[in-house]
């Protein structure tokens, strides 16, 4: 299997590596939108070219997975790359995602490529979860993120005047994760789950309380979560919070029984000191699905709901259920 | 979806459970091989058959669940039993599961169903988690089993001489859970990761500490577990461990990265105050697969590998990708 990453951002660096470990997949090198001769690769021999150039390749590559931005790269690059490949997408904007296969859809259909879009931990592995555990279980099912790092809330600090820099933490509140495990979580919304942590750099004139109540006021963003606003110099937010970690569960508890007398609880955790390495390496093993529904065949645009574990692992069927099973 | 279970214990009554409360699933009944007369059902609707009158019911079943035991029962029926329906099973012994495999395949290919082996939480959910797992991650997959009850164990318990009747539960030590979570686990021995808790209710005329001896030092069984053996009375003994909880872990700890410099951990956690209820409920679900898979023709063995997420859900596609995706 041949893949080509497309665009080279912090997903596409962390694609870089997946394939670079990944014993059945080649690479046929990055497509960035910036000059390639600007662009430095983790590996030297990586090839890069630039996005424009990517049809020439079409033929030569097997899986194009594409790291753009859920926000205006993805929704248009997606259809678009559909035409000419195989392709994998990790669009994340939830509310959209039907509309996005919907197009991705019609385009591979007509083409006859296979295209997996929404590809990663959450949407991804967290909605095999949530799959999983609610057709084996009637009962309630509570998505959990952190603690991890929101680009998106932390660039709405930024914005604020006096700010230099910013960090901030989605942290979700233990107490309710073990209640959500024992099926005693009534709370749904999001910021009964779930404080924000800031860790926040200003400049020597700013105003620490002004600041800090434009944070903890901004609508959408933090309104009305509980905030926890921290001031700490440039140096310190550079050394202690400039890796991107995060995590989350996805928990679920039901009952059986007669009477409904007997519970059970499941629930998937997960941890990850990179949050765009392993998103990049789930994309990665996705990729083998979509080589290989594309060489049965089987057209137009998936989801992981229509993805078997068979088709992403790189051990072949039997030596998986002799091992895994 | 009419199904049907074959034979009637505490799995079979689980599955008539589970099947009452399936909105897509009706009960065709129970094929028992004890006199049908005696058999007492969960629900009075429930008809209750001979087990030699199933072949009776072909082309009434899309898919006979067969609940009998893994030792004796299912390596016998299933492949008797997929010449004329559509089957799942729970067989569980790890390492006769490509054998089993083997027979039933080549009787359900010759004749035209799909059979489902192996389905349950582990092998089954389990196996589904460390698949996912391995596939997408490099790095080291540890199952935990517990605080469960062993039926196995509590039986060898109950052979020994001057003990009237006996609970095991299975622990996993917490510390090594916590070790595989975050990568430091070195151990890979079921009798490094879990320890034994027996109750034990004996004769008055018996001796403690012989029968301690006896459970402690048993091959196969006991060592070289570490054993905690606790004495108590007949009642305790039916009042506080006679429903039969379990659960476990799949913990996988891996990296990424340059260099191998980011960690990442999965885990998917299991409780359940009754195994053979939630065990029938999955069962149930993939009971849906095995009548999806047989109605386009895809017929054979397959395993829970084989299966997507959508072909268990009770959701449409489309609903499915809405709500959980």
């Amino acid at each position: 299997m041949n893949i080509g990453i497309y665009t080279y951002g912090k997903l596409g660096r962390g694609l870089e590596i997946a394939a670079h470990k990944c014993t059945d997949a080649g690479l046929v090198g990055v497509f960035t939108r910036r000059e390639p001769e600007s662009v430095k690769t983790v590996y030297p021999e990586t090839a890069v070219y630039k996005a424009g150039e990517v049809l020439k390749f079409k033929g030569k590559i097997d899986v194009l997975i594409i790291a753009g931005g859920s926000s205006y790269d993805t929704p248009q690059m997606s259809p678009l790359l559909a035409e000419s490949f195989n392709i994998i997408d990790s669009f994340d904007t939830h509310s959209k995602i039907p509309e996005h296969l919907k197009r991705v859809d019609a385009v591979s259909k007509k083409y006859g490529t296979t295209a997996l879009i929404s590809c990663g931990w959450d949407p991804g592995l967290f909605s095999v979860a949530r799959a999983l555990f609610s057709s084996c279980s009637i009962g309630q099912t509570h998505s959990f993120w952190g603690v991890g790092v929101s680009q998106g809330h932390s660039e709405a600090v930024r914005q604020i005047e006096g700010v230099i820099d910013a960090v901030q933490y989605t942290v979700p509140y233990e107490e309710m994760k073990n209640a959500a495990f024992d099926g005693r979580l009534t709370q749904k919304e999001p910021h009964s789950l779930h404080k924000r942590v800031c860790y926040v750099a200003i400049e020597k004139s700013a105003a620490k309380a002004k600041i800090e109540h434009s944070i903890k006021t901004m609508p959408n963003y933090f309104a009305p979560y509980e905030t926890e606003v921290n001031f700490v110099s440039l140096n310190e937010l550079h050394e202690k919070h400039s890796s991107l970690p995060h995590g989350g569960s996805v928990i679920h508890s039901g009952t059986t029984g007669e009477n409904e007398e007997n519970r059970h609880s499941l629930a998937l955790s997960l941890h990850l000191d990179s949050n765009p390495e392993f998103t990049a390496a789930i994309l990665t093993a996705y990729a083998r699905a979509v080589y290989r529904m594309s060489r049965r065949g089987d057209f137009g645009a998936k989801t992981v709901f229509d993805i078997s574990p068979c088709d992403i692992s790189a051990l072949p069927r039997e030596e998986l259920i002799r091992k895994l099973l």
